[in-house]
């Protein structure tokens, strides 16, 4: 798509050389043919450094956009971007793609649905009722069990478990509000990438990233009714017991255990090896590896633990 | 199905006029042809003020009925109830109903299954291990995708968007208990009504009402794994955050914002643009609008966030 | 397979009689055609008095091992199990296996997918969708809503009514983990067995047990989005509202309510008529029967109210 026709569903004045723009980003990802946004002041130095070849912007910042990147102004920028990110999202499936291709030794359900553009694996197991979305990669080895789906452009590795009826690659929960209340949808158009030897419960959601990827690394364990929001990274041998989650952005190091009906804020980063006991709420990045923690809010076990015999005395 | 023979079903005298009764339904709600039931005292005016054919009673309340209401006097009015909701519940699918009505350029997957007497609109997408049940109604480019499943007579509208794995219509959880301890089954005969421009998660179950309809009004947006309960009614641009959910009868104003974890208890009134903060636990009516809540018991968010500044002072 | 056979998958020595050994099992379970593991000290009564064939053990309990009882001593015992248990797993589907059998009167949708050596009973209703895995048994008289998957050797009994895309039979999350923070999976070898006039919500996910049976007993009803871990027992008539869910191994006795969002921990015995209110957190035994409880950690839910009034006081 042309930056040209951009400013055109942006209804937005262009003034600038007219280039080839390939998608969106965010500003500190965003290439020189991709376009970006900003809603906020907090942002300015990201403004200020990005390498995007267009930003949409509002009037009140445009002074921060750098030589080079074009400035679509806008009036409502993060509703704008929600716009636009109409425009770049992909067809869901295309009869256009060749057949999926399967690997040796696999056996796949005649119940199952493989679109096309998909590529599945040597060995695999694919049980009926499963459906793998256009252009999907599944590696060598791994079993997914009846009425599991994953969306399009997703990548799952070799040697996994995904246990039935568990989504992979839904959208992100992400939309633009303007001020009479109404939501218009942000168009998820990144993926889910799941490594290798990881195993999914059942009726788990992983949602697909805005932009770039939910990536779940090596050796993850996730137990039922677990939600991973978009953009999540979970680091390598981390286990989610049932019915935790996160919230979207948020990166865990390797080896950090969850509870039970825990759950994290988006946008925290969690030292590696952290635990967190059932029901865990955490609000803030955890920088010290190796600890255990509890409550909501959080404080570490023990403490928390202190504190239930301090509040269980207010009755005497 | 006519009253006499109700009266049979329920094993009570009958010495009114015979009609024909065409459903069951709450007193507030009944009309001249359906028959209601009361099994507590604390609804003596609903009883009084019921234009009901005919009343499922106890002894203790019978006096209450209003002339021209038949009395339908049993031991266990609650048990009677389940017991006659069974004999109004529909068949599941119905061989004898048209095959389904598919709108202009509307796509469905040869491996989705559309019951007789359904109805898709126009520029639906359907994909694979979708099931629409018999009656269910679909409006204009609507997207549902895999292995969701729609039970029968339920309305979903246009333009909205429906992910994986997502359930619309299951019954919802009521059942009557005798002294024994032993639990019957009510059906649950209404259904659910989606309007137009509903985005809905994946692994959501949205249940249909015992009588009349749950309702998701236009705009909404329902992240992962979200409960709701028969009989809610669910205000224009409310947004739900994974892993949230209320109970039965619950009615949400416009705009409402549900953190993630987040419930309500059944039956409350919640005005429009409040915000529960993630977890929050709310058991009470909200009047005033606006406001933010959080924490359970729950208290003003800011309050909330106060009183844990206290609490952690016990630790000292 | 000969225990010789399986002291070579575990590369320890063996000095024993060979003898044909049919699985695993716990310590107080296995039978003398059975192999069990001790990982810990504080099991040394249960491998004093174990009847199974053979134990894999550390060398540091092997002096407890009794006389007829062959000691597999490896380093890592919990690991070692979980290397055997792959052993055992059956495979997922077998053609060998006759076709399914299906009782007079059922109505299995032609989108179903039954598996060989599954059996029906009469007068069933399977929609679309299902999937009913190898040996799977369905009483008479059941209603599977669409895209529901039974596991293999899955028990479901008559009058039984399981909600759209809910998992019965998915592996238990068992896992052993070693000093570098890897995860081996532990088979889930068991099964769940469902007795009759059980009705279970949507998005419901119930798991195998590791050895044994997952048993949820006459008359339960279990609500949308609920967890039960591997191994627990659900006495009669037990309700699980929205929400909540179980860790492994815990047994509830008869008529036991646990409102929306609770949980209960692992291993723990629940008296029966207990009444949990809505969000309690359950981590220890509960011996008396008939009582109401709330709250996290727990308390008696009258004492759970008036403690919150005293907190509440904290704000003065």
């Amino acid at each position: 798509m042309t930056l040209s026709s951009i400013a055109k569903i942006l209804e937005t004045e262009f003034s600038y050389n007219d280039i080839e723009i390939t998608g969106m980003n965010a500003l500190k990802d965003a290439t020189s043919s991709e376009v970006s946004f900003v809603a906020n002041s907090k942002y300015i130095k990201d403004i200020q450094g990005t390498k995007a070849a267009a930003v949409i912007v509002p009037a009140s910042l445009v002074e921060y956009v750098p030589a080079g990147c074009a400035a679509l102004v806008v009036e409502n920028s993060y509703w704008s971007m929600a716009t636009l990110s109409q425009a770049f999202a992909p067809v869901i499936e295309n009869d256009a793609l060749p057949i999926a291709e399967i690997g040796e030794g696999s056996k796949i359900s005649s119940k199952a649905e493989i679109a096309n553009g998909a590529k599945i694996g040597k060995n695999c197991t694919i049980l009926a009722h499963v459906y793998i979305g256009a252009e999907a990669v599944i590696g060598d080895n791994t079993i997914i069990y009846p009425s599991v789906t994953v969306y399009r452009d997703c990548k799952i590795g070799s040697d996994c478990i995904i246990h039935a009826n568990t989504v992979i690659g839904a959208d992100g929960f992400g939309f633009a509000t303007n001020n009479l209340g109404e939501h218009k949808k942000i168009y998820q158009n990144g993926n889910v990438v799941i490594e290798d030897d990881v195993e999914i419960g059942s009726n788990v959601s992983i949602d697909r990233a805005v932009f770039g990827t939910t990536l779940i690394k090596k050796g993850v364990r996730i137990d039922n009714l677990v939600q991973i929001g978009h953009n999540c990274e979970i680091g390598e041998y981390s286990v989610f017991v049932a019915q935790s989650g996160s919230a979207g952005s948020t990166k865990l190091g390797r080896n950090v255990v969850v509870g039970g009906q825990s759950a994290f804020a988006g946008h925290l980063e969690i030292a590696p090896f952290s635990t967190f006991a059932a029901r865990s709420g955490v609000t803030n990045n955890i920088k010290e590896s190796g600890k255990t923690y509890g409550g909501f809010p959080l404080l570490e076990q023990r403490t928390w633990l202190k504190l239930q015999v301090k509040i269980a005395r207010l009755l005497k």
